[in-house]
């Protein structure tokens, strides 16, 4: 009876991201603890040409170890056709495109326009696919460091086209541009086009205001968070400052506000702990690992 | 026209529990930066006795000197009736009185029931003060590392107290407890026993969550935020978690969102730049510093 979902990106946004490569046993070992403590839905990698982000090049033989792990839906990103099919071979539960709001990220990222993004999806979503899932993320949501603003209109745009062919839809703060009123606005803006199909919020904390941005989603309806353990990840482009909202500190902001993740801290605490002795030289963030929990805590009833 | 009103805490909450000691001279450059920056109101420190917190020695001759700051209101910290009289003679135009709302803090770090330091405050009240403010502060109002949990009711009877005799009342998550629900549903029934005496939100970090319940405090119509500087300070009892909210993230955090509070970025990036270089191993944190402004980005218009 889960309040909060929770879906951990640490595998692929953080890896992704991350200076140092995490072996593939490290990936199984860290994946099987993730779920261990109770973590429901874990994006585990991403099918991009190996040439181009070698950390993903084990992305197959982890979708398909994770699918062992009983009672994990298994994620992985896709950026075109080719990733999709190679999702569906390995096995993905649900796989995850992303289309960037801003013209100008998504030109310098994929070479192509949001709208020809926009076709590459409904090209995959015509591909047969029985029983799995797909969400289409709209990135850059909320500001993208090349173009600066990104106007509301373009990311409610691309979102109802995401709606039309996806079976859900995520707001992605790719570059932790948001703030808590930004989220309010256009998480409204876009629910008022797509309905129940807007379901993720996936936030990062480059500025520190992660949480706050995923208590404003929560009051405005939001009820599954992408994060990463221990921050992973970073950004290349702000040294020190954390990747993906913090899974362990988000845990606990709902749990300590009595809303129920189905994940145990302590738990999630040990699967940190594989993480970094796994990646010793990565830099990661979070103060639950630093000051624990209140004296007297308890987890939500 | 500010819309959000932030005490600077640093010079007194930060130095008083640093590991390092600012000489008087560095204390004194970094107020004046402060207020250059634009802060309205600095807690410069605390008239306790200098032999057990020898980093408050100097705050006498620091008061008197903010004092000569144009636009700045002065403020110090006394526990008592001979403090309140040192922040006198020194020229305070604000005293703030911490009174714990846990009874087991109170008698560990006072030796005095919350009752009995409410009589303290009494005194001081009564004393004449003419044309200085005085602040009533719930310390531990959200939980408290020797007790854990500080039941509602005690916070309400405190602050009710505490509303009687001073010209406002702060609400203070002395060591990070605190969640955005609980801020929420605290906040609110103070103001419905004591209405508009309730002022300021002085929230700590130590768990992650201060800009998050710097938000729910917002929405619960405080305007008033108590923040430090780098986070500085930190916790004896957590190392490496951060202290107050970080001031130079509070403020991007309302800036972003529209909301004007009088405080320019850069020059509060050189504010700090000082007081690191004064401080130059203590640890010291924020998001700002690491990652700056997005692209584009305006200040509050």
């Amino acid at each position: 009876m889960r309040q909060i979902h929770i879906c951990e990106v640490g595998p692929r946004d953080g890896l992704q991201n991350a200076h140092q490569r995490m072996s593939t046993e490290a990936k199984k070992a860290w994946i099987r603890a993730i779920a261990d403590a109770g973590v429901e839905e874990i994006e585990v990698g991403s099918f991009v040409p190996p040439k181009l982000i070698p950390a993903m090049a084990d992305t197959g033989e982890i979708v398909a170890f994770a699918r062992t792990l009983p009672g994990v839906k298994v994620v992985a990103l896709a950026p075109n056709l080719k990733g999709f099919q190679r999702s569906l071979e390995a096995g993905a539960h649900k796989v995850t495109f992303p289309v960037s709001a801003s013209r100008t990220h998504s030109l310098a990222n994929v070479r192509m326009t949001p709208e020809q993004m926009l076709e590459e999806v409904r090209k995959c979503a015509q591909h047969p696919h029985p029983g799995v899932e797909i969400e289409g993320a709209v990135s850059t949501a909320f500001g993208c460091t090349l173009q600066g603003e990104v106007p509301d209109d373009d990311v409610v745009r691309i979102a109802a086209g995401l709606a039309e062919i996806c079976d859900c839809v995520a707001l992605a703060d790719t570059v932790g541009y948001a703030n808590p009123a930004q989220i309010r606005r256009i998480f409204r803006k876009v629910k008022s086009e797509i309905g129940d199909k807007l379901e993720a919020a996936h936030l990062h904390n480059t500025r520190g205001l992660g949480l706050a941005n995923a208590l404003a989603a929560y009051e405005e309806g939001v009820r599954h968070f992408d994060s990463s353990m221990g921050g992973l990840g970073g950004c290349p482009f702000a040294p020190g400052a954390s990747g993906n909202v913090i899974t362990e500190d988000l845990v606990f902001m709902f749990e300590s506000m009595g809303l129920r993740t189905g994940i145990d801290l302590d738990r999630l605490m040990a699967a940190r702990k594989l993480m970094v002795a796994a990646l010793p030289e990565e830099p990661v963030y979070g103060h639950m690992a630093l000051a624990g929990v209140p004296k007297g805590f308890r987890a939500a009833a």
